[in-house]
């Protein structure tokens, strides 16, 4: 059976899939960005990746190569981008990147994408570049080109959901830097990438109601988390994946429809 | 006395503050959106640049003209760019903008400065016009000088406040677009502009887990507001004010320090 | 009676506007520059803005916000860019600015847009915007698109009313930053914003016919104006502002004919 | 003896004359523009690189390449960018080569420079390029480089001049494209390029205080020139070669002091 | 042992690598781009990726996150930029990219670098990305930044080499497009992503002396490749690593020195 | 008879060129570079202008103005970009000087255009600023505009010219930075600007199969040139002249077919 990755595929494979009608393409854009003392830093990277390849498998998508830099670190969610191996783009050239990909994908006859966004501090950088890209299209007489944007995590928010993963309250995505969320997502998808021996424990990061620049490190956890994986579990990363790959599946179907 | 708008100074009552020490200058961003049946457009730079003034002259501080076009209307936050009169820029624009101001101000001697933002959608592109003016001024052999950026609207987060705001409960501040909020501090400060029969009662904006582009526009309630303004009282748009002002007056003491 | 300032609108008063027809859009584009010891900052966006308003009651034209910022003043029109205070955009910011506003307002349907600049020096950067936005129009296929772009004092050249303003002689626009023309419209419009006790005569700049950069500060003269306000009054600012209204009222009705 | 023109020169001659201290380079800065139906399209290049080649060989200063293209042309200055084999460059290209050129001329230890610009609506965007450039060299911590731009018709500005050229009245610059002035410097260095004969004489032209974009093209006289040839000759060429090429050089000598 | 691979890491293995001094950065950048009808399209970012790993290994260098979207496909080094899946970026994206990647390596105190091209087009913009970052760090006051560049399979030019790889005469690299060279690396390394049976055999493309946009896609060998291969093998693959390998560990060697 | 510079016609006379139909236009793309101790550094744009001249005359084609700065020197091409005397564009900077000049002359009617590179490290940039074209032709609805890129010496590989031209064995193209092909023809076109005396013989540069950044100066060989120039001579120039005008003239005729 083919692969859902556009990268595996030879181009007279991708040029059926695509000629085939309807067909919808996923792209992850993520971040090189530290995730604290038990996390690897391509976290931001693996995780879309992975819930775009099961998308891909159930829907019939296809998964374009991620986007692997992102948008610089902000302090309150991912710690800042001041960590050493943090390497993160100016925004310019996150808005050219998703703008270039999308006219390539349209001229392939693609009119369906999904943005799978890993890094929170993507996101507007990714709509100017969507919008960008569509008043390009627009220009150039293509029109019903879609994209949806989504951060996998907005799939995760049914009550139950939270409830079974932070039995004892939920702190609210601000602080999920390498916490709960993701170090159980690594765990059911990536057990060896992750060092629970050096999870270093903390309380949730506060912070005041305003930014600083430059930052000031020390408003971040040492480690780099915002909060603590203390209770992190491979179950819980497994309900995860489950819980979006189902959301997301059925969204694309909603607003794109069967593919053929 | 003096004003407190450095557009109103002489350059030398200017040069006079800054040479004083520890000038903090504030300035606003806002833009020209829709904002309902019952509010002008330039309500996201009329409120941060009254907020400004209030905290300036309670700090002595300084107020730079207000940004008066921002970022693209997002529907979730805004109702989207489609609306006729809203009239925003290009991503690079708004962070060009950031960038020149903050050099200039550094060229004349000012070494802080907050950002009160009045758009939501403005927030990444100041991030980044602070990071690459910072960048230069590293350059230029300038250190030390240090950006502030808040919403005015985090500064109300006090659970009293709020409960007094929305005694029937709180939908939360993403569905904040020509609300209660924005409304009651519009009849505080420009009741003349507000005109409450226009005012469309409609339940709180609903959104799916993720953005579609082009936006639906029939999923924006058809006002354009995302929660209704019904509950707006300009007692409670003073009540804001003060809560607001008080709050950045403190977190610019805190972090800046006195001002001579 | 509805304002004519467009952010003071409901985005459907606006739209009803546009929809009737031949709406005329006016944008003032001025400047944050020193203008001498007796005089504010932001007198280049006062005067613009203050005349579109009158041209606006006359014509039924509409006013967009002003630009506040503008290009870097130079010594021969502005005094030099090293004044503290005098807070300038790059040139491609000025562009991009202007070009953004046109392609939204393109967008609401509007096709007459006449540009007022207080600030001589953005004029070629204007310029390109326009040039920038129309080329990008004709790709989306948008025609039709007309904008008209003046400095209002190029109204004022009638002879006769040349020598009621200068009856001791016209030393030209060249040195006319500070002096009799734009002091007499402050006094006129904002009198509470002149101090005239701090105008400090002296004879009218005089400069090589050529440019330096780095600019020599000691060629403008001390405070900052290039010639005298010594003269300026309140009558002849009053006589200014009814010659120009005149002149861009008939410039209007000649290029964009009747608004309905 | 050794050519003035920088391109003639080896890499070794070159270096010494600019180690030998002082030395000033001179740029001419043109365009290919339309002058109406008796001259080339290449005089606002041919223009200034003369004037240069003389200045440098009175002075010792060096002659860099000409910049070729330039500027749209404006229909008050130079007709309009509607003609054909008009051939101009978006402002930011003007304004990235003459900072280009800058930076390189800095590594290569030169602090002198003037610009001659051969068309008029390159002004802003030169001075643009050139505020950059001097900001960029004082990142690198290369402080003293400095910037002369002047137009050469500046020079020929002396009311004695003035009435030899045009003895029945001057209708100023604004409308000398292609006219008296241009025309009489081509007869005196390249009249093989002339063709007086189908030189169209016209009233020179006039315009409403404002500019239309798109232009009206029937506002620009047929020919594309601004005012007419008829009084052009080879005699007034060579007073306004020898005018301004003294009056250039002692600006030189004035501002940048005598070369090694 | 510690992965290779940057992304892999903590931010903390990452720091102490790079503060044992001297560490070298390995970056990958390939290209989505069709490579004939028996390969995949993302062989581009394999191979690179691929010696990367090995020279790592030997080495004790890291590798970064490969940049997996490239310059577009030329017609004469990778059939063109017309076949569908083929997905490349703007000039400019490519160079902001690599700008970027480099200001960040440089903030984490990476002074050495070597950039492994696996897609012919991208060599230029590489270039240029480096020499704006250069000169970015040369402001910053960052000296000693040093970067190599090249293309694997420049170290394979060993003529008995070339001999092994094609006994029956070398056709230039010129022509290596999903030819034997590639197809015999992928068969060495990713076997199970070459379908030798949908291989097309075809004489080496032929060009003429010059390059035609748009391309006339007919002048393309049909399957996409420039020549055939036929004959590759995975005995030649490892061949071509092992010569590749050590011919990169041994320069980087020699311009680098030892890593601590 | 006309002449064939665009530069050197009225836009009339241009306008008729190019209304009878098929017009091709030549653009030289050239630099300004250290071409060692015996060539001026204006090579690159002198040779590929003269080239263009001579097949102008043979095919009725015209030759736009020169572009006259180029991309950066890089050390295995062109010696290094740090010689005294190289004055190099940016990479964007000749994207969108190329791109600019294709954009006009769509304007003007011309659908062919030929550019003749004579400096190698401009060509992707060239590429790229013709695609960037084109993409915007297609948006204004513009189709059909073709342009042909070349090299010249790309026209003189006929093993038997090579032969008469390099007797004692051809070192390859990547060598000839000054040597026997270049200096052949300056002394058949320009033999004034060829100082033979000063030529410095040396064996051709060898190079490590990578580049490094900053360069090692040493790596080129001291006068700049990568090949010597002994076995230049007029009759080699005359020659490759020969060669070079009828293969680019039959190119355009094989491609663009007959002019009117």
């Amino acid at each position: 059976m083919e692969s859902v990755f556009i990268g595996e595929l030879t181009w007279q494979q991708y040029q059926a899939r695509i000629a085939a009608g309807n067909a919808v393409v996923l792209l992850p854009v993520g971040a090189l960005e530290q995730h604290g003392h038990h996390l690897p830093m391509n976290v931001d990277v693996l995780l879309p990746t992975a819930v775009c390849e099961r998308v891909a498998q159930r829907t019939g998508a296809l998964v374009a190569p991620a986007v692997h830099y992102g948008y610089k670190s902000q302090q309150k969610s991912g710690g800042g981008n001041h960590y050493p191996g943090t390497t993160s783009l100016d925004g310019v050239t996150v808005i050219r990147t998703v703008q270039d990909i999308i006219r390539e994908l349209a001229r392939h006859g693609v009119r369906r994408l999904a943005i799978l966004n890993g890094h929170f501090e993507n996101s507007m950088f990714v709509v100017e570049g969507i919008d960008l890209a569509l008043r390009e299209l627009h220009y150039a007489g293509v029109e019903g080109f879609r994209v949806m944007t989504l951060s996998y995590w907005d799939f995760a928010e049914d009550p139950e959901v939270i409830k079974k993963l932070y039995p004892d309250g939920f702190q609210g995505w601000n602080v999920e830097h390498g916490g709960v969320f993701e170090t159980s997502l690594m765990l059911a998808l990536y057990p060896h990438l992750v060092d629970m021996e050096q999870m270093e424990h903390h309380p949730p990061a506060t912070f005041p109601p305003y930014d600083l620049f430059p930052v000031v490190p020390e408003r971040t956890p040492r480690p780099g988390t915002l909060s603590s994986a203390r209770g992190a579990s491979r179950a819980k990363g497994e309900l995860i994946l489950e819980v979006c790959v189902n959301g997301i599946a059925r969204a694309l179907r909603d607003e794109f429809g069967a593919q053929h």
